[in-house]
């Protein structure tokens, strides 16, 4: 049965349905993994337009770090995690195809006025800025740090203009080298909420995961390259729904004729079922952690951290929190 | 089947539902509905222990105040409202029984920090408070404004203190008559999200919704009446996942053999079931409208005005917008 | 003496420090008052470039609107201000000379995270943003509504990028017709402190009252007219001391020798002696309301209901409240 | 000449200003000083009713922590400090005297809604709370960990009830040992903001800077010790005016019959010249630094870290950023 009504912005999620669907292995599409001392490190790979079309993500790399600690206010895990996402970053980034004064452009993407869409503008908030500064200092003393600068445009219906228009046109001034897009995901499962950081250069779609078509932030569109990061703070409610009914048939009680019969369904009627239930709201309705307000803050500090640490060649582990704003 | 996982503030739902279960009238429960302009009130009376037992929810008068028009941005429908609740309001209070410079003491109950939950403090930033200026007025000038205080004092994990204890506090020394209490409120349904305003003399609970055990804020604790009032800004997770997979099943694809072998699953079975799609968060996950953050904004200004109105003789739904902070 | 360490952004303070200087009338400067129910309009006319040398403000027109209610809560004042904002804007603008569906693009200046600098972010959220909706409407429909985008871009030590250089881009990609530019201001007196309004067709420079050079935001560099609003929000202290020393020395108690010498005094040695007061801040330190995070709420809401009805035909100052958000 | 309008929440200032008056030592103040790696410490004994008198500033001891690191965000430095201020609070609690298992009860003074006012709210914010958990563990775990209860009671304005009413509510039901009151703090010189920690076992007085008369929070009023602490986060707008016009007549070029005329100036008259400069806010005008909000976020974790260490013996200097919300 086809599932209508789930999303996720995951890659990771999105090849596990494409097994769960088709059974086996998706031709096209690599798969590494790596333990790290607090995270496990997952590398997937889209290799062509077909494996593509199959998990439903462009082709490119997508990064999964997974960290339980992450939701945590533990600084050490913090500390360890900024560190493995600065490694992800400077590999995807390549700085060595980059001038010593290239500028780095930073795009907090979402709503800061809604909290779980929050993530991007925070993470900008910690972000050390340094393009206006560069300028002025003479070229001994600013070695060490590169020539950062950021921008939150808001979600289009609070400016009126699509998020990659803005971007596009700053872009064209600015002319950095490299594109960083930050922005809350969405999951399908709750077990992803503020336990994963997806990093990818396969670019960005603003509100993709409510279904609305919005122009991308991507290399073909933006004319340097653009990695995507961000961490699942939703799971739609629609998702919700559909994953228990989902669990209810598969389970021992409903083995026989019931199951056969779910299966056939049509998944229409079953979406039509959840709406519902999730009427007047359905796609608008959200599932988030009561604690979702600090999760944002402390997960904010733990990103910006990270690139902090692979864009200025001066920032460290250790002395990282100096820099943090 | 009885519905574990499934928990509502408001008293029409718990009637609704326990009318379900039981397959009609519940004995000491009266209804009476009334149409307004731009709302529908119902006011629901439980009359005894015994009514109290089945439909879960103290004996006392709960008002329901139901509204399209509270989630939008419209004042013209805000005012009618805050006009509807401050006629409720007055009937609940009895200001008659009141002299005319008795205390009133607002508690705005809920935690600032974490969005859906912040309805309480909100509303307690909007009104117009009084007592500190009441002792310094002559009595000629103060006519029509009567002496009106206020706390927030935030959630247990904020202060270390049960609630109750904080307000118990202040209320031996203020010793005001009447104690109004303001929280965000979790219903079953999502429709209830955001159109319903509930009202009520039985008192308020801090914590009930989560499960916990927390001492009550109520005339029999507090030694004054206890007025609460609340409007739903969350569905618990877990009662989205069960209604959906409830509603399935009462579907005519599943009329026959599988409807009743789910009717005859063990609660605990299906509360599992969800359990593991809510993992690990459970009860601490929570549905809510992507615009809640200025959805508690609008809405605390409507409750506000209500407040005001039924409190002081000199704001009248006329005049209001001048004393709204 | 000169007047080092004064600064104010208001054309109408700096004709009168000007008059006060050379002793009476400044020519290539024209100005004409009108009384209005609760507010006083000023429009002065910078008209050469001899005369925009001598008050030190760029040739154009600025409108100054006072009133004592601005600061208020009241409503109905407010709902006054907004119309005589809304006439001002309409007359500088001049709609007759736009295509009906020209872009009118709105650009919020100042950082959010320093209260007194946050006006012009707060006066986008309130804004009616209609331009992405504008496409997808029939051309019936969206009669009476005018095609409005937003962005509050943040200062420059957010982002890195003169903030000159971020308008501009967006400005390339969605060719508005007109730019409005909502700043918070510095005046030199403390009376201006939310009670005065001015609105100007000779743009903005964001930072020159900090004494930074940036790139401005006029007509000039953006191509299309640039009106910019705003509302003295501080004075620097530099002022406040000043004028304090300034006034005792004009007082009666130091008619002579005194007041002689003082005349005499180099303006850099007074300097010298205030900068001793104010150190270590120096121009980083403002004199504020202790109100001033509730004025800008409220301001922002009056400022930004003048452009609402500026702007949008359907919208009158009968029905704005209906589109504030 | 006196100093009208010149007002100060440091011993340390007051003490400065009683010398200067008086040309020599204040009998009945003791002073010492001991210098830490990144701060000064000094002491203020203030021994009795005659010396209190003299230097404004109620018998007791008055621990000012100096230093610049504190408006900086160097994490090492704020570590120093918050083990300074550690150090100073356990010296002035003396917790041997308290039982294992004694409460102490952190307030949080002052208004959130005002930047420079919300130092108190946002220290409790970043406190390590236990009392509500403390009861639930049995004594071999809680080993470590003291209860420690915590309220921001918001102001008069909000509450409409006097802040050490509210206090002493509660404390007659929670019972604690001690009280800790944290509060922002006016000072009379611009270089102490955001510079100057102050600790005193004195007690408290809301809203003293404001030249209102309020219950004070002091051993006497609320039965147990009163530890306060604060950080000077504004100077009254009139301070500022009077400190110029000091500086000038103090200076070499006025060093003649000006100074002796200055000096013979009825000090209400000077206070009225500045009056007239401040009108029509006058009291109500605060001077401070640009990037106030920043500030208080910074220096309130800092407080918080020192409450943190002294009070919990688990919680040390190495290990605080694991204990930090």
């Amino acid at each position: 049965m086809q599932n209508l009504g789930i999303y996720t912005d995951l890659a990771v999620e999105a090849q596990e349905m494409a097994i769960q669907r088709t059974g086996g292995e998706i031709e096209g599409v690599s798969v590494t993994e790596e333990r790290k001392e607090y995270s496990m490190v997952t590398r997937i790979k889209v290799l062509n337009e077909s494996a593509a079309q199959k998990i439903g993500k462009p082709v490119g790399e997508y990064v999964t770090i997974e960290s339980q600690g992450l939701s945590t206010n533990n600084r050490e895990i913090h500390n360890s995690l900024s560190g493995v996402i600065a490694g992800e970053l400077e590999r995807l980034i390549n700085f060595d195809r980059l001038r010593e004064d290239s500028t780095i452009f930073v795009v907090g993407l979402g709503n800061w006025n809604a909290t779980p869409d929050a993530l991007g503008p925070r993470v900008i908030h910690y972000l050390m800025i340094t393009r206006h500064l560069y300028k002025e200092v003479p070229p001994e003393l600013r070695k060490g740090l590169r020539s950062v600068c950021a921008l939150s445009p808001g979600v289009m219906g609070l400016t009126g203009v699509q998020t990659a228009e803005i971007i596009k046109g700053v872009v064209e001034r600015v002319k950095p080298e490299v594109i960083i897009a930050i922005d809350a995901l969405a999951a399908r499962s709750v077990s992803r909420l503020g336990t994963t950081i997806q990093i990818s250069n396969a670019g960005i779609h603003p509100g993709s995961g409510l279904g609305k078509k919005r122009a991308g932030i991507t290399q073909k569109s933006m004319g340097v390259p653009v990695i995507a990061m961000g961490i699942p703070t939703v799971v739609h409610a629609t998702t919700i729904a559909n994953d228990a009914i989902d669990k209810l048939f598969s389970s021992s009680k409903f083995a026989g004729a019931e199951r056969e019969r779910y299966n056939r369904l049509d998944p229409k009627y079953k979406n039509q079922i959840i709406n519902e239930v999730l009427q007047p709201f359905f796609g608008n309705l959200v599932v988030t952690p009561k604690g979702i307000d600090e999760l944002i803050q402390d997960m904010s500090r733990c990103i910006a951290g990270g690139i902090n640490v692979a864009l200025h060649p001066d920032i460290t582990l250790e002395n990282l929190s100096l820099y943090l704003a």
